[in-house]
């Protein structure tokens, strides 16, 4: 039997719950990897190891950190002194988009990961959005990926040519408590990852933010064990 | 009659002819100019005086330089060590896309743009791409500026909400040497301007890159003296 050459995948990974699944996927899948993170400013900084520790744990070809200050521009508790909100349930994190939403970033994201994946030669952008539990971030939705799909067409060399990269969403439809099932059956060690928006100094997650609401639920309703480590007992 | 506070517009400002013109036209329309420019690593560095200059003479309230670095992503001339390509004529640049493409570079600029936008409640967004005189890059025609329009519309808060920027491109369909005749009418001073793809130390133009090529031609077809500095004689 021939061998045959994996094919490459920019995936994007921020060191989260997410992601990381993600990531999984497309090991698991066969694919080469190459993890894109971004230092873009964010308080949560512990996210940036957690992403190159996962990044290893998958034998990422590269990881490649691309870094600007979005703090520039404002707009978002992710990337300011605002306070992060806590609490919300889950009722109010799918009403409301909240001021942890950082204007434009999957779309800045997937912009790199396009021109990437045309530098490498790869058809196939991995991101690990989820529009079931999540913040109600616009830019999570599946109608934002289906156009970002239909710009890559028209953007690039690659697209020109016919070879649009495919943007794989393995997670979109899924629940938290779903995700994290299939993480742990994909092998991955979940207490490498980080999801919390304002981890303390010592990198414990503060466990009343949504992010962590949200995994913290996933975890109990997956029935898996929960290794985030917290400043604070659950609310 | 009451006084109406001027909209805000993101000028994305590359110091650049094109990008000169598009800011001249904005201003003249009355908008308040946000003026939006990146140092991403590019080999014309002189380019990001070009552009603070412009957007002072154009009275901009704020020029945001964003920084990253393309250069660890490579994938072109203007960004690495490679030859830019030199005494092309006007058919080779229609039908062959050079070197000097950067990719996804206009996506990238447009992210950052429609999440500044975002931030500074602004509906407004100018490009100075052009489909005409151009280089042949992919990112800089029709098809792709209405297909990040349609992204737009689902990317952000500021889309759900119905109010996406409108992005707007008004050399899009003009020569070059209509443009120009454009931007003398506003009143653009292009001695401030920088087009070179590879200047000298000093700052010189090359005068036989595409971007150079074009930009003298399109002085010559105006009937405008060309105020460039080159460093070699006309080809």
């Amino acid at each position: 039997m021939p061998e045959t050459r994996a094919r490459r995948a920019v995936v994007l990974a921020s060191g989260g719950l997410d992601s990381t699944t993600c990531l999984a996927v497309a090991a698991a899948a066969g694919f080469e990897i190459y993890s894109l993170t971004f230092d873009y400013g964010q308080r949560h900084r512990v996210e940036l190891e957690a992403a190159e520790r996962c990044a290893k744990a998958f034998n990422a070809t590269q990881h490649l950190v691309i870094k600007f200050d979005l703090r520039a521009m404002g707009g978002s508790a992710l990337t300011s002194a605002v306070e992060v909100p806590k609490g919300r349930d889950e009722s109010e994190m799918t009403s409301d988009i909240p001021n942890t939403y950082v204007p434009a970033r999957n779309t800045i994201f997937l912009s790199f990961a396009l021109g990437w994946a045309e530098v490498l030669n790869s058809s196939d952008i991995f991101i690990g959005v989820n529009a079931v539990d999540y913040s109600g971030y616009p830019d999570c939705r599946p109608e934002f990926i289906a156009q970002f799909q239909r710009l890559a067409e028209v953007a690039t060399k690659a697209g020109i040519e016919g070879s649009t990269p495919n943007i794989h969403t393995p997670l979109l439809p899924l629940r938290k408590s779903e995700i994290i099932a299939l993480g742990v059956n994909l092998g991955v060690d979940y207490s490498m990852t980080h999801s919390c928006y304002d981890p303390d100094e010592l990198g414990f997650a503060c466990g009343q933010c949504d992010s962590c609401i949200l995994r913290r639920q996933g975890f109990a309703d997956a029935g898996v064990p929960d290794p985030t480590r917290y400043s604070t007992s659950p609310r």
